[in-house]
């Protein structure tokens, strides 16, 4: 990335908020954002009860943990109103934004922002608002708490070039093609 | 249950099966009725992966493994629509058939019929017909091994009297309240 | 098998029943076998919390849960001193046997006898004595209860020549190697 | 505590390292020390594997995983044999010590020293040799990672009086007695 500041992200609607939440004013804290379809079983067993837990244990004034719900199949089936079943039934408590549907195609517009591959995807953002992971699939407990705490004992810094660590990120300018189902 | 029969079901459309089914076609084999909701957790991480375990071992001329999509709540999340997206993510593939809706409120007709109170609910059926669990909420595995097991080797009987493990059924002919959410 | 009847248990000490059991005298009740070692990880995280619940959930009169420690390898650290006290850490409460050491090498008696490829291993003895299954490695729950039930619900029959299930057990009359390490 | 750095180790044969460890070699790193006992179920299940993770992870030139054998009860049953033995068939590859037994107790040196309320017990040290994390019990991998990352993060400081979250550790200077089993 040759831009240090992430796309802002782009929510049609939010839960569990007073107010909608951007990547600018939560700048100073680190970000842990979670993109889950509702209907894609490794988010539902493993990555939002990790995203709960996380907010349990570290949400407040350092960390923010944010999910969003990055609808690219069955649009029919995973609606804001199903959604917010879903966030009921599974007793989410952290603020979780709808992703803007795209104009032309699937992928809806942050998703499409960050070139993610797929869902679960968890971002981690540092205090300076660079995107330190990106990772697509089940991430460790261990190392998520790593990243976070790191990232967490770290001065934030003025933007500047990308970091050495952002390059592993695996996921460049051009977006990435998401997986054939 | 003073009928040793129990009701017929209630589908208004039916998934992974070229025919719609009926207890009364099933007669003469043992029938695992599992019923659900997409959206309760409990349904998700624990029932639903235990009867497509079950179909996978166990499914084919004596025993038949049956879904049953009881919403009594959020009816406008958990559509079938949403229910196909879901049977596909969730990679299942036993029959699988969506209760009746209710005239009179939120309780869809096979549901009130068997006087669940709520999901998931279990039931087995003897190979002649008679209900011989009932049981709401998980369902132990060895427990429904073991249910099954017994009730294979157990030659068809015809109807008479309910046997006196019915009377553990724990729900009674006039119905059970769906507990308060 | 050429032989309908189990070969006996050859047990040096027991835990958990205040006489020592034998095969014989537990005719007419289905049995559960469970030889296990206590440093084997695969007995320790599943097989032996199953048979602890399925001692809990059916032992009693028709059903007998029997663990047979089959060191084979280790002697020095798998003592009967080592076994009693990781018996009262797990808080195994189903009768377990010690089988007998072997004469000329590292194989216990009882293993030897039932040709026994390693542990955990499960056999299942119906009511008239005759072995049904003989599992290695880690058997679902789904199973193991669907053999007890439907060895239950069997009525005892006399000895004779084998069934055609008991050639499923595959462990042959010269026995089975033991895996190598 | 008023004494920035922890107690040496005493241990009294070392496994899986080709020379003793001390924590004043470690010095520089963070320390992360699991205290377990071979049949305490909770170790086994839960932060033993949790400690060869974090290992897999993070081992290397910032993080040091170490494992202490803390046997206070079942002495005979726990031995350095048997210990060895368990290493192998549970395929622990960090180094792991034999805590020393007590002159005049079940409780051994190290343990004593550390006030350890029993296992398993999770200790994470500084790069300056302080214990910033004393705890009993199943730690949740969050957390630790969590604790792992923040600490390395910092830059290693000179001795001084404790920090406020050393105060959290809920171990003082007199030792915590063992709870009574």
């Amino acid at each position: 990335m040759t831009d240090a500041f992430p796309p802002e992200l782009a929510v049609v609607r939010w839960f569990n908020t007073p107010s909608p939440l951007t990547l600018a004013t939560l700048c100073g804290r680190v970000v842990v954002l979670h993109a889950f379809q509702m209907l894609c079983p490794g988010g539902v067993s493993h990555a939002l009860p990790q995203a709960e837990r996380l907010h349990r244990m570290f949400g407040g004034a350092g960390v923010a943990v944010v999910g969003l719900h990055t609808v690219f199949e069955h649009h029919a089936a995973m609606t804001p109103v199903a959604l917010e079943a879903f966030i009921h039934e599974y007793r989410l408590t952290f603020p979780i934004g709808v992703d803007e549907p795209g104009a032309d195609g699937p992928l809806p517009v942050t998703m499409a922002r960050y070139g993610m591959r797929g869902t679960p995807t968890t971002l981690v953002v540092d205090r300076s608002g660079r995107v330190r992971q990106h990772h697509f699939g089940q991430m460790d407990d261990l190392a998520l708490g790593y990243a976070v705490g790191a990232l967490l004992a770290e001065a934030a810094r003025p933007a500047g070039p990308a970091a050495a660590d952002e390059a592993d990120a695996g996921c460049g300018e051009t977006g990435c093609a998401i997986p054939p189902r």
